[in-house]
């Protein structure tokens, strides 16, 4: 089953791929190395990315974007980004997981403002919910808008925020005195301070940090829709962020898999490839087997999304499901490495440590099985 | 995720599951238990699939078909029998895994002779692959076709034929001086015997036997298609035969799972339902997961397969996969059912010991990973 | 690592092992297949084995037992029924799960009257928790025993009694005013009602039934230790229950394990012996590893339990562990067994049935975890 | 279970573990973040090790050891560094799978030059096993020992060697005319060269090197033992080294497990610890469980190595099932650990990384089945 070979894509989506395709191999691969060691991604590739229509496509012309309203578009480089293990170039959380909150809640003026930005790569987004001691539990954020007239003064801090050091606006969930409400703050606010780069156990270039708010000024022109509403804007737009965490795992595993195939084909043992013992062969069709089904599923989705139609509790489905997959695949694929496999020059062991974070983030794969067994009545 | 909401159907669809739903509850379920005891089913069920135009639909016309060329119409079928734990009635078999040997490869005159009967119910299929000592591997079959000129002498014993007792009409595999040869023996032949219906684990109105042949007299014009090309044969039909399989073990998903779901709503446990245990949750929230995913792939296998699309290799990771899934699926449930999971009077016991069969039957799992394993070269 | 090679057993359990060999060879193997038809086994064997100093022979020898205080030999007794695949005549329950009752908290009184014929034979035990609806959970007991000065009233059912049918004595758990408390029913006794032999998926020779008690006399004389400390006694003694259970589920797991071996060495496809295929000899491998390192581990709690040093939270862990173990190994078994997996007349069809209540009962595996994760503080 | 309360240890054993224990807190804990920086330990831990009497205590006292000839006392110096997550001071590699060789084939004049060193901490040893594109093959190996005499000319290369840099004294396995031998080359010999500290995912303060023997002059007085036996050598060494991993893996699962504990315990979420959760209850009494049983199993080979029974593949099992566990308990820890779980500040994120080696090391656990499989007849 070729990835060429899809029901969902029609021509212009395998050219899209193409051309994506190439401004990976041209303008990220023979950076990898260099953005790994200084634990960011160099802010040039967002503004290529830009210059070539690669932000946000699906924001209106006349906000800076392409009016390209076709999520496969995102899918697609997604999955060419995943298949080049790529893991700190954050485009699916800019374009996918944050940017949509501005399209969906901004108002016309912060459109204005804001949009052309994203679009171009001169404003990158992050999006700030979790904090120390919170987890996935929304409804225990601490972070406190305080209502002062035309303006509310924020105090908080949060933790893990990917984009954390190069993010030039970031959406920040706090707590106003109606409720959960989202807040842009731009680069600069004062009292608005970024923590160092943490230390993970892997996706080394991209950037994740603590946020301090200390005594921010929010002007309410900055507030995302209605102050009180966060919770709501929040859940509608999680589903798609789980799918999407979903694209990258099902992209990822098809990228451990076939390191892992042309490893077992080349290295020989005890006088074979290694690919050729009954274990391996079976190993290997397992995971094929399974890559496939998800891949089948996660492009089902991506069509009930661009009718509108994808469901909490199968975006939920996806994600803890395709995010397991992807950890077994790695898992795998470090064992058949053998030695190799431990050793950080090898794509394996560095899609290893890059997947153990995706059953954990943007939701845990447990606070996934709630939502399902809830959807159940149970 | 309902069973009404699936992408591939359209309204004459699901205009048919309700008929054939309604035949099931009417002709079918009160039944049931009595076939259990015999070990068997009436063939009355079978002469009413006919009439109602349940037996090979896909048959044309000038044969007593409905010339109906769809495949979800068998899709549903198999659905339907499984929703109501029905697995002695081998519909799915004689429809969808025999039936299309006598349409593929039976000349005009074969096709004016067995498929009336098949389309009425005058004449259950049975194939005889299998032979003690042999299992999965056709190639070591030793029932022998001896060449008399205008006819055959069939030798040989085959084992675990399902509709072993109730067949009329037997495909046999056996080794021609031309090589792997299919031809159709029928009941009443002379030297054609039955052995007792075995008893197995479960399936228990699913009549299985040994059949025995004894110096069997195989006029030549009852080989299908041409001698020594019954491997080639086997080959192209085994695919469709394994989705067959897939599309049961999923619709026997659903069933134990909905049985499950029922029950833990129902049953308490230290003062609440047991389904409101966090465990219970997740775990039916995991199984609701993989059977929704389960069926999104084997709904995308039918439509290759209705566009003459459908792979070998896909076909056996369905086949695989879903069984696996179907035996977790039982396993969990009948754990959940606790003490009354191991009676018999509850249905999911019975499902417990009717999937066991899956993963064995139309070619062992290990088969199939056999088969995916060559398609990625290993 | 041979059953002959354990750490634990001195020369005198090696001639025990061997004499009970022998028992189980001339009276039992010989009548497996009739018990299993009849749905339940012979008195005579629970005579037989009485004559032959089998039935509880850790009784002192004033009340008719051998006083062999020593676990050893039930455990030797345990794994030599569960090596010919016995799972019918109910020694441990008698012996090691129900006498302890007897023996701990009956009166000299009691014990004289019951005791000579538990270890003769004669009197066969049964005991009575679970109620229809209530599972493990204790406290929900509705049995209940009303004070009428020098005798209670029984009233209730109780349903999934092994020894259900066969039993003479049944220790009932019910409420009296003093709270949960332990009485002796025997056979006989006016208002007592046995229910059929409930038709079990697997344990086809085991009578398993349920109990009616409808204003069952209960004279005060038959009440076991104080009213009111039932559920006290049966704390204290479900740790040994649990084990017990494990020796069996390891014990299964031996032969299930050794009847599989047996085929894969035998059974040849693709040209050679299929234990040969390295899937194969890996899984046997798995499964052989998991089998030792569960023996050794039982074994240690067997000496734990001799120096009254068994903790419940390790008992629970065997059970758990090994009755999931004994699953994962028959089903792995019929796999392996192809078709005639799946055929009663293998001893691991069997096996495969048998196997999957032991997760089941004795405290579900749910609630072992409960046990094990209150005992981490959690 | 706790671990003061084992089976197999004695009083003097306890206060040996007391001594080690405070060891680490005072020489190990301080410097293990200087050291993860560094990519290797300090060389003066070793001598520290070595004026505690810690570096091969079974060696005889007259050449430099105690003569403590109890493994168990290499057992509590394994456990204890595992306790405190070290995993880069080698001193089960030095201790008790290198030195072995020494004192079991070296002659009277070559330990008379070798062991004081090895039991002061000057002498730090390494093995060279394994060559690029080798894996666990032994026989495939290339490194070549020519004869010329009185000495032999060493050529080849070798990878993946712990203590790669800091080693004094490496152990090389080479093909000699008369088959593999052992043969012990000293820092600084000439044509000796090392390549870079590797980067690995893990294990960070572990130096693991590429050694480049290039014309290496090997005075045949630097033979371990006869010429040509050196795979025989292996093979006798080889179970212990096994059981060495397994200690390793155990009580990595102890530190994994009880940092976990701590956090689930500790953290928060919808208002209740995480650890009150019956998911995270039961899946901490699962670990619980296997951890408890994987204990006992290795303690009662570690009585087995002392009294020389340990067979090869009880080893072989220990070492495939306890790095298995570790493996499982690591990701389960990071699981619930969330985001935290991510960041190399917490131990359990460097466990995670540490442990996915112990699969792979020590003989892959793929080589572990094939061995057990063998034993089975398979």
């Amino acid at each position: 089953m070729s990835q060429d070979n899809r029901a969902i894509f029609e021509e212009e989506h395998n050219v899209f791929r193409e051309n994506f395709r190439r401004f990976c191999e041209e303008e990220i691969v023979p950076y990898q190395e260099k953005w790994l060691e200084q634990g960011i991604v160099d802010r040039e590739i967002w503004e290529k990315a830009g210059e070539n229509g690669f932000l946000a496509p699906n924001v209106d012309e006349e906000y800076g974007g392409l009016s390209l309203d076709d999520f496969r578009y995102s899918q697609i480089m997604i999955e060419e980004l995943a298949h080049i293990g790529e893991s700190g170039f954050a485009l699916g959380l800019h374009n996918d997981v944050i940017a949509p909150y501005l399209t969906a809640y901004a108002n016309e003026e912060q459109k204005s403002r804001w949009l052309p930005g994203v679009c171009s790569g001169e404003t990158i987004l992050a999006i700030a919910m979790t904090e120390p001691d919170t987890g996935s539990d929304l409804q225990a954020i601490k972070s406190k808008l305080e209502d002062k007239g035309d303006h509310y003064i924020l105090n908080g801090s949060k933790t893990y925020i990917s984009n954390g050091i190069i993010s030039d606006l970031v959406v920040v969930v706090a707590k106003a005195p109606e409720g959960i409400t989202l807040v842009c703050v731009p680069r600069g606010a004062e009292g608005f301070n970024r923590g160092r780069n943490l230390k993970k156990m892997g996706m080394k270039s991209q950037d994740t940090a603590e946020l301090f708010f200390e005594n921010v000024v929010v002007p309410k022109t900055d507030v995302l829709g209605q102050p009180g509403q966060g919770f709501i804007y929040l859940m509608q737009k999680l589903a798609q962020e789980r799918l999407v965490t979903a694209l990258g795992a099902i992209g990822g595993s098809h990228f451990a898999f076939n390191e892992t195939l042309k490893f077992v084909k080349e290295r020989t043992a005890f006088g074979k490839p290694i690919g050729k013992f009954q274990n391996t062969r079976f190993k290997m069709a397992e995971m094929k087997t399974e890559i496939t089904i998800g891949q089948v599923f996660v492009d089902s989705l991506v069509m009930k999304l661009s009718e509108g139609k994808l469901a909490p509790d199968e975006a939920s489905m996806a994600k803890w499901w395709c995010t397991d997959l992807y950890n077994r695949v790695v898992d795998q694929g470090v064992q058949f490495h053998g030695g190799a496999g431990y050793m950080m020059e090898y794509p394996i062991a560095r899609a290893y440590v890059d997947a153990r974070i995706t059953p954990i983030f943007a939701g845990t794969n447990e606070i996934m099985k709630e939502i399902i067994g809830r959807g159940l009545g149970l």
